[in-house]
């Protein structure tokens, strides 16, 4: 026998939290080490079960409830040869000491337990709003699976649903809910839903909620919910009143960062964990990973919090990756802010910053959103992508990019994603060779397509226009008659594309021209005849699609 | 007005070949010039068609045969103010005189044309074996809206169909035809279905065809159709007989370069028309984009022909660019070779160099493969996706990838090429941020799943072992009881994961042990275990599902 290749023998980690951070940590410490003393301490019942899935078995998607419990805290233990408690809370940090005082919740019982390595994967819990009311029987909030069954066994015996909040779960939320069959209102306090990403494309989720039948209501804080008999009455400073038979709090999550703040660990504006490119705190023997922390940000500097599932796991398997392997870890490269989210037909999904982000940081940018199929459209089943980017105008780099349809809509973000990461220019974004047959994409990609929209912008060849201009103004309707006369557009002329040249003398050039089409594709053609004609003419991006 | 911005005023474009390359060339060239005379000169009577289409409409999964015309000769002039010439041969180059001679096929009558800037885009033919019977009249090739309206003639009354050569579109025709109702064989030279692919995911291509009824036949060499009554007898060397009514000959494609070889340009080996950066020829007024042209391969060096529709259309692009913009241009930065193809329940996918590639090559790499789910297993219909990676050892960059599965593998694919662009080392696929939602994707998404094992294998954790080794070995399936029952690894013992750490007297420790699981998960956490207990340890990659 070889000897053993285990380096910090009987190495002592404790692991605050047992999910998605935690429990990566866990496992990839038992993969370097079969001699560390590992411990996990969760404070619920459960650990290493699947969160981001709660609202599909609420809904119905997921009808096993044992799927979502990844592992049970006994085949954890097992698997890993680890020491798993659950329902015990870590209550103080003695970082001199290098101690974790920890309370057994059922029996009250304190123990001090000595650590080498402490990791604290405690998560975030969903914002409870200080309001009358907020503690009625049927007012919710959902982050375990105890929550889950408690929605469950409620949803049982209830006709309608309030659901506060229009982020990533209260959407999610609202999906599973109508699938269900109740009635289901959304109050989102800001004028969008999903407030990362930028309003013109958020429109597109509202309307398929409404579609679907989703109450929907904006720009409403709440101020109260009383019981009204057997149901509920929610109360908005606008004066709405809403009825609800339950009521869904999907406001936000705060990081559960007290244990770390009391141990006098730096913590960021919002009161995030601040930690190193190895998931180190301030304390370099306390790592943090997961929700309750903010990483740097690779796309703006600075930090930013990112409290989702993908980031949590990588970061846990950084945290154990450098008790073991130290300087020759994989160091966690920051956070870019990909996300996604289904809403019935409807996908939108983020990657890196939004123009709200930009405007905020008082970085400047350019943009540009077009439309385009999301396979050839000439084969059955094609959707519509909408998919805008955000560039420096320094350095043409990638900032961020942001898409809205229904197939496709993830994979174009997961590229763009990965192109941020490269620090891709939108240059670099036109000659991506990317999977090309009819039923999965187009010789040129809809990433390649907005690539050359950037490019086109920047070089001067496309002068955007981002509305429709209010009348009176010069507007071209290049569309064909008949699509001009189904939809209109208020104030344009209509002329063809293909009888642009011929009737130029209809186009006066001593005022802006403003051209318009259902995309932003063939106004752009049009700009372009235009402006070589010495028009001063503006394409308006995104289209009748994006504008009407 | 201002003054038209648009240099090279006047100058005279002719552009050989109007589908994807030419069309491309001439669109963007319009765009970039109103004063251009462009000149179309197309071969066949269609412009701009989709090509790629062909073998749906066959099929029947594309019903309206306008869908495939996606310009017609007058459309396409109209739009774009351009000569279409089609039925019009360009025969002969004179460089020296910056003339293009051209011959009217439907009169026979030749003119010669000036040109300041030539465009070559007229692409490959299907290769035609010089075979005794493969100009019987149901032995077709499949190129033009031509070659697919007369096989979709003959089709109507045939029952049976031998495709020659398991290619992209050999397995596109041989899935077409099924929906059709046919009895398909297909027949490939090579040991394995789409020899880019490594063999081990190319089997699962044979097993979805199989399945379906396809009649598969490998390493097999034609060497003559005869005509047999109302039917045909296909022979092969090996004294294969099949008998079929109608042959399609997919069999590769050689570059149209005659008229660039006759000019005296520059042609690589294999007779492909050399390209710089802006797809200019060897005679700077002379360029060349799609089928028929190689360009610089991104990956390995050197120069490599890509005949796939978006680079052609790319290229097109870049080459107008370059006569209007000069340096300004955007150079085509290369081919990298990303592919895919759908053959019924099965999708296959490639981007950068494969095993073969880089053995041809005498370039060093390592390599790995795993199985993973498409999105959250918890989450319903959820797929496997066989995922391989190949990257340097000199400097862990990316070399290549290749997947196969359903759901997804377009996906990850185009994630690997964008990465590959970008010059991205195993390291960086770590932690890229990629989309997750259970409907998408895993919070650790098979890329990075990927590159964790492609890490683990450089950095010594993962020791890998290619195939379940021949007994007598010591080989220990890791998986539980069941499992290991109802599908046995040959000469394999059946130790569960979780009990191994209390069986470890059970492992001979002065003989390898090869540890093996269903996907190659489990299988690496065993041989972490037994390494740590100094046991030379090997996970066989990929599992049961790659090696069994």
């Amino acid at each position: 026998m070889n000897p053993s290749e285990s380096s910090a023998e009987g190495l002592r980690i404790l692991i605050v939290g047992g999910v998605a951070g935690g429990a990566s940590a866990a496992a990839r410490a038992r993969r370097l080490s079969e001699s560390a003393h590992i411990t996990v301490i969760e404070r619920g019942p459960d650990v290493s079960f699947a969160n981001c899935g709660l609202p599909y078995y609420i809904g119905g998607d997921i009808t096993q409830r044992d799927d979502l419990a990844v592992q049970t805290p006994t085949s954890l233990s097992q698997l890993l040869n680890l020491e798993v408690l659950t329902n015990t809370e870590a209550t103080s940090i003695n970082p001199l000491e290098k101690t974790l005082l920890i309370k057994n919740l059922a029996t009250g019982e304190t123990t001090t337990r000595h650590y080498d390595k402490l990791v604290l994967a405690p998560g975030a819990s969903p914002i409870q709003p200080n309001l009358p009311g907020i503690d009625l029987p049927r007012v919710h909030t959902l982050r375990t699976l105890q929550d889950m069954d408690h929605i469950d066994q409620d949803l049982d015996c209830v006709a309608s649903v309030l659901v506060l909040g229009g982020g990533f779960i209260g959407l999610e939320m609202a999906e599973q809910l109508q699938h269900r069959g109740l009635d289901v209102s959304l109050v989102e306090r800001n004028p969008q839903l999903l407030p990362p990403l930028d309003s013109e494309l958020s429109r597109d989720l509202a309307v398929a909620l409404h579609e679907k039948g989703v109450d929907l209501h904006f720009s409403e804080n709440m101020t109260s919910i009383k019981a009204d008999g057997s149901t509920m009455k929610a109360h908005f400073q606008s004066g709405l009143e809403l009825e609800a038979d339950l009521v869904i709090l999907s406001v936000g999550v705060k990081p559960d960062s007290h244990l770390a703040l009391e141990a006098g660990l730096e913590l960021g504006e919002r009161g995030h964990i601040r930690v190193n490119e190895f998931q180190q705190t301030s304390d370099p023997a306390i790592y943090a990973a997961g929700d309750a922390v903010e990483t740097h940000d690779s796309i703006l500097g600075g930090y930013r919090p990112l409290p989702l599932g993908g980031p949590a796991n990588r970061q846990g398997r950084t945290a154990a990756d450098h008790i073991f392997r130290g300087e020759k870890a994989l160091p966690y490269p920051g956070s870019i802010g990909t996300a996604i989210v289904r809403v019935f037909d409807q996908v939108a999904a983020i990657t890196g910053s939004s123009e709200r982000d930009l405007i905020k940081r008082s970085t400047p940018y350019k943009t540009v959103t077009i439309n385009a199929a999301s396979h050839a459209d000439y084969y059955p089943g094609a959707e519509i992508i909408k998919l805008k980017l955000l560039w420096s105008p320094d350095d043409s780099r990638l900032l961020g990019a942001q898409a809205i349809g229904l197939e496709g809509v993830d994979k174009r973000i997961d590229v763009l994603a990965t192109a941020l990461r490269a620090r891709m220019t939108i240059d670099d974004l036109c000659h991506l060779e990317l999977c090309y047959a009819p039923p999965f994409g187009s010789a040129k990609d809809p990433v390649n397509l907005a690539g050359f929209a950037a490019c086109n912008l920047r070089d001067g060849l496309l002068k955007p226009f981002y509305a429709v201009p209010e009348t009176p103004a010069q507007i071209i309707d290049v569309r064909p008659v008949a699509k001009s006369q189904s939809q209109p557009v208020p104030g344009a002329k209509n002329i063809p594309l293909p009888e642009l040249r011929s009737r130029l003398g209809e186009v006066d050039p001593d005022q802006p021209v403003f051209t318009i089409c259902q995309m932003g594709k063939t106004s752009y053609f049009a700009a372009r005849i235009l402006q070589q004609h010495g028009y001063d003419a503006h394409s308006i991006i995104g289209g009748v699609n994006v504008n009407l």
